[in-house]
């Protein structure tokens, strides 16, 4: 039972796995196959040089590749990717992007005034002045939603939740249309992993950005952040958003949408595209 | 309303912010004043060498910084930690940490190591290497709980979640007596900040590691790398573990607890600790 090779493992090639339980119910113990999500380290390396490790569920990974770069602001389109191999390792699973030689200059430089200035950590950002990248965009789009697109998307997106149907674990991000049609969604274990697969799948199939994205997760800075980089008019998250989310979609002009329920939701910011009829 | 000096502002001084929101419930629109919960930049600063930047709520900062110290393995005891100062800045707080010497010169090394394999990145560990730090103790513990201690502990968490109370953004993680009384509780916006308050709250009192952890949040691979480095014999969760966080449980010998809820549970790993009468 106490063998430390167990732990080592890492599943690099599977999205889920199945482990004996133990299940207490109403009193009845039971005993069972659960099926549950994996989390994996995967390196995010530009051109060779090793920027990013996030831990999450190795499924659409061209497509988070490709979103984390967009929505980070390490490139500006699809076009500057040029290509992706994944690599598995045992330890993890390696992206190795192949983008223009602009953009990746300009990561280099990034990542040269940062070691400058403070060195090399173990868990992100190291200084303040480093923490937070607040996007220079304002959302101009005159989109107007429906209300009832609100709920729509609500009632449409736990039966496109695969993963989660299996595991319980996963938060989604999906793409809806201003008529509420949910017509993509992607999952992962991490919430901000899964709306960069979003974003990522966006771009790749050239979705025009007239709609809005709903997440199942809390819009905290992050969510927010990377949105309004993928200049998106509307988040709208099932929990609750935070104070520095509610400012940052106030400054930059996003639609924020909170406690989305079947016939509830709260409006932080901009809450005239949202219609009442 | 698109005012961008707006969403410069981060509140370095409130644990929670209130915005006019617009609610919609049944059709009615109404207006109001909405209770959130803040997330902030806060900088871990080793002996003037600044290490980590984490979003957290900002209350029980001592407490943070000490539990973060201890659960990611930067010190071994309290008595290592000299003295904190906490420093409000304009982008977020500093937390300056005067460590035992030693401490500091392992930290040094640590990251030294990772700096010439690596160079800076902008967002975590950037290799492969260095993203999982899988604890090397074996807990030996020999205690056993009653599994209505869970049931308990369940039930009495949600009456000490204040913040969650105002804002609903909030998780929390609580220390549980092998009897099931929750004695502590810490919230935060993040999961692993929430523990790791509760950790430095335990250290700093002195808490026998008698008893259990019950989260609020799913159990991924920091929550239980966390716990095993603190020395806790059982995490229990309310939502879903990860197969990573499974096989660190097991391979560790740490209790793993998943789908707390008030009558209903699942054993992941080491289920022998649990007692069903």
């Amino acid at each position: 039972m106490n063998d430390l090779a167990i732990k080592k493992t890492v599943m690099v090639d599977a999205t889920t796995s199945i482990y004996p339980v133990q299940k207490s119910h109403q009193g009845q113990l039971e005993a069972l196959d659960d099926c549950v999500a994996e989390e994996v380290p995967i390196a995010l390396i530009y051109n060779g040089i090793s920027h990013a490790v996030m831990l999450a569920t190795p499924q659409d990974l061209k497509e988070f590749a490709l979103g984390f770069s967009l929505s980070e602001g390490i490139l500006t389109s699809a076009k500057e990717l040029y290509d992706i191999e994944i690599v598995h390792q045992e330890k993890g699973i390696e992206l190795h992007l192949d983008v223009a030689t602009e953009r990746f200059q300009q990561l280099k430089e990034r990542r040269r005034s940062m070691a400058g200035r403070t060195g090399c950590g173990l868990c992100g950002s190291e200084s303040l002045d480093q923490a937070l990248r607040i996007p220079e965009t304002l959302i101009e789009s005159n989109l107007q939603f429906d209300s009832a697109a609100i709920y729509k998307a609500h009632q449409a997106i736990q039966a496109k939740q695969e993963l989660q149907a299996l595991t319980g674990a996963t938060h989604a991000s999906a793409w809806v249309k201003p008529d509420g049609e949910v017509v993509m969604v992607r999952e992962d274990v991490g919430r901000h992993n899964a709306l960069d697969k979003l974003i990522g799948a966006m771009a790749l199939a050239g979705t025009s950005k007239e709609g809005f994205v709903l997440t199942t997760s809390r819009a905290s800075y992050e969510m927010v952040q990377k949105v309004i980089t993928a200049g998106i008019p509307m988040l709208v998250a099932i929990s609750a958003p935070t104070g520095l989310a509610i400012r940052i979609a106030q400054g930059c002009g996003l639609t924020l949408v909170g406690f989305a329920r079947s016939h509830q939701h709260v409006i932080y910011s901009r809450a005239d595209r949202v219609l009442y009829k």
